[in-house]
């Protein structure tokens, strides 16, 4: 492209938005981008919420406003909105002639069992049926080709991200006994909860803590089955609240159908992630979630049992990052033909 | 005195307000206390919210109700409450016959410029000014006789407590250089700042961090100038933030009149301490916030500059111990004639 | 009794024997006990160690001594130290006629392929096997008429204790459909992992991070493999180290026989556990981390799949208390016919 | 310069060192930088010690072997070595003709009476006598001319930065009550204290804790004194340790000669740090730790008392980055006439 992509962002005070708009500030290929809250009200300076990017130029968050899109010609619109938010403004920005790279959990999606948890209430079903099945599930690592050539990305959420990219080599490879049950034991750290502060994000009640959370009952639980096409029980998900700001590990346990070597399971990490930039494996040794904090790499590792029949993977990454905004980047330098790697490192 | 007291706790879902419910309800003077919340509605199990206390009996917490206060015949009224809703309950309570141990900022302050920090607005001022004149400053190392009258204890701040315990012995010996001017920087953890979520106790904002807050401004300020009878400008005071769940540490720096030796400063305090159960001094030891952590202790230690004229103090408590539900029912033991290490053990 | 009963305790320096000394001091059935460390050397005051049981009295420790513990008449004699350490002192002071509670891991285990992990070399052999005969796994709820006639605990260890409680009441049912596999996702604050500084307790290593270690390796699976009675690949453990000083949390995965109801569950467990006073039933509540922390409970909780066949249980427990001070003590308390919540309140 | 500075690191594996290694590997003027371990063996995967760097390219650690310096033409050479080490090596170094960045504290005392805290034993005094003449205390903000002419920088302590940096424009305008003394409270953390696991930084003795050490007699309080030309009473320097992995903030407390406007202290500030690149002055906004984590910001804020006579300035930094590794590279980046700001953003 000769000209440089013009980019937005709306919900740039939180967490993920403004991760992303980090990114994008210093991406190479990319104008600088336009930030945008859901409020209402006058323009701010992101300084006052995040002093910390001082001296890298004055950042003004808008209010939101189609027309100052419109305007500034924006090609590539961020939502890094509340999912209900995201299904109304995403058909919207769509109409308008924008591309969308959706950060909610509003269209990752396709099966109507999974996707009633949300709850949504669309004024245009119609519409909204037809944009979700536009949506492209947004795994750089399985979908680059669909990615590439798509107008709405669902940017997959964190907790999915870890398990996914941990598990679909695995079933790809068909050597998972999938009638003995599949088990992801994820642990995520507080930032995932978002910056509203509620009673469950108080230090107080997060510190020297841990506890486990919507068990069988999370949201990202529908978007592992739809990715691995797995049924309901075979997969069974528990997230936790960590006491860290940010990072997440999964312990993923699964039986195989047959004893295998730690060099076969290497073998089909490696074949699977070949080229992948993004994925980082470590073989017969343990990823730890700090190794992952601040890059977009998902890193994975995995133990055998000595029988060779059983088998842990763990898997890590910054849920700010490749779990959120990291991955939207990632997401984008695909559909736009960018190097995967540019503006990430 | 012959029948056990009976006690009542307004607040009791707070974090002070909890801690003291729990110390009461072991208390071996006590009958089993009345919990309150200020909230309107039907009565909570506090299970609900600190499931922890189960194993030690159902605790029913109801909504406030003067009636109920009076049907049980409360002797001891305990406010953990909001400073406006202290100003206005105490002398209610103190109307119909209670004693009162008040936890807020209410009643601590005699001094019109001081106080207006608060910015109370009194119903009836007349009467508010007699209340406060009754009110007694609940240090008990510094005020045991007047507490042990008392029918109003304004119970001390948390950092005030800290810092007048450190300083009071050599106030009292008159060998500050005092123009040279007395620094107090202090720490404390997050409960401090109450239960109330906030952007401020989030723990993503905590975490991983230390801020100043308050420099010249905080309300405790005041309760130190008065207590340690000092001129405005003769104490600075600076608040921090800390990223643990609870405790305070107070640095605090003076000049001396004259060279001095460890042994003469050790000696003020132990004298001044003397027959005290619960300052803890640790001479040329320092304590650390860990020490005094779940008791009632506030830890003294120091250190003197080589040519003795420089003088660093070290006061640790627990903000919800000493610092606030632990001092209220020394308080309280104080008032009543108990012994008063009774139920703090 | 009429006399009370002597203890004392070799390792009163380190995480756990600390924890013991501090509870055997305030056990209303005993004499003082006498601590020991294990080093030779002049006797030191354990407030050097830990200045905040300053104020509850002088506390020595002194070297370790066969000769002291004869002349004091020790009764029962708590071994917190390295599992060689207890392996070679346990038989010598059987034959000495004290009765021993051994926090280390040297005696837990019967079967010699889970042993092996210790690689223990004992000077007499068949001494050795003879009092392994002997030792019984300490687990209250599960073995209390054994508990009461012995004269050698193998205290259990503290992942081990989260995990058999959570599943023992499970197995006794029958309900686990075992070919399917249990998952056992373990997490446990640094304290558990010794006193002694190494790079993996390094705090800089430790805060903001999460990782796994041991798995398929770790020395407690022979523990629950043998308690449980279930064979080596029908149990998969993996613990993690968290970022916390002290507290375990495990999620525990079982498929079921047949579909059950949240009911039968529930009615499954309390009926195991009914008059066992440190386990605390939460339903289909989960516990937390910190609402077992400075207590001797094991907290148990559980969510059911929609379809009934698929079991989610959170086990907790400081890994101090019920994982070993308190457990060892809550041992001795059956071993003596005391009231088992002697001391522990 | 034409060709590509040649750099070599010594003690790569350490926080200080690893940093340093880190930002050299991206520093645009440089050739890929030579790491060194200070222990004999053989050469180490960097990604051994440090798995997150993995996909930066191998890392390799060799063993210290002056010859493979000179074999390879370095031009510069950073010890990030122990004291002893330092005051050993940088003779060496200089004399083979090599510039050298020392980040221990070796040369950066000039008085005898401050320096005798080290305790350092020359093998030749005279020649130590004549290296410490030549070294420059390494605070571009202070002394660039001098760093761009030396061959010897000392690179300030990490604390000590802290300090200077928010004090120095107010000592040099003579604004300062020196009589009535400057007090420097610090509070780092835990990685200011090294790799090296000791009691100290064991997790479980950091975490929910804070504690002051080394009143009057840390190390880095010599350095305060000379760059500020203090006399030894007129500035008291409490050190703490903070249960955070890194980060500094000091907080520190002057009286002013007469009384100022927040205006004319600002004033002071912006005219000191003019065309400072790495100086944040935040005016009357108060900097936090998290501000400036992972920058070489040093992030200063003030606050002066209503009567505008006493001032509380907070100074923050990365005690990693502007406290050792960053200001090291920015120390070479004066030296060689690069832009300040070079590999650093």
């Amino acid at each position: 492209m000769s000209a440089q992509l013009q980019t937005a962002v709306v919900g740039a005070t939180g967490y993920a938005g403004f991760e992303l708009a980090r990114i994008l500030g210093r991406h190479p290929r990319l104008a600088k981008p336009l930030l945008f809250s859901r409020e209402p009200g006058n323009s701010i300076d992101l300084t006052d919420y995040y002093p910390h990017v001082l001296g890298n130029g004055q950042l003004r968050v808008h209010a939101f406003d189609w027309q100052k899109l419109s305007d500034s010609k924006v090609d590539l619109l961020f939502l890094a909105t509340p999912h209900e938010t995201s299904r109304e403004w995403a058909p919207e920005a769509l109409k308008r002639g924008m591309r969308v790279i959706d950060l909610s959990g509003a269209w990752r999606l396709k099966q109507e069992t999974h996707r009633a948890i949300y709850g949504f209430h669309d004024a245009d079903a119609a519409l909204a049926s037809t944009v979700s099945g536009k949506a492209v599930y947004g795994l750089p690592e399985l979908r680059s080709k669909q990615i590439s050539g798509s107008t709405l990305i669902a940017n997959p959420g964190c907790y999915a991200t870890s398990v996914i990219v941990g598990l679909a080599p695995l079933v790809a490879a068909g050597v998972i006994n999938r009638s003995a049950g599949i088990v992801c034991d994820s642990k995520s750290g507080v930032s995932g909860a978002g910056k509203q502060p509620t009673s469950t994000t108080h230090f107080v009640e997060v510190a020297d803590n841990l506890s486990a959370y919507g068990v069988f009952t999370h949201r990202h639980l529908g978007e592992i089955l739809e990715q691995l096409n797995l049924q309901d029980d075979e997969l069974t998900f528990t997230p936790h609240l960590l006491p860290i700001p940010r990072g997440i590990l999964s312990t993923i346990y699964v039986r195989l159908e047959q004893a295998m070597t730690p060099v076969e399971i290497e073998s089909i990490y490696s074949k699977f992630y070949a080229g992948k930039p993004w994925v980082r494996l470590f073989g017969t040794k343990l990823p730890q979630i700090r190794y992952s904090l601040h890059t977009n790499y998902c890193d994975v590792g995995f133990n055998l049992s000595p029988d060779g029949k059983r088998l842990v993977i763990v898997s890590c990454l910054d849920n700010l990052m490749k779990g959120a905004a990291g991955q939207a980047v990632q997401n984008m330098n695909v559909m736009f033909g960018f190097d995967e790697k540019d503006g990430l490192n």
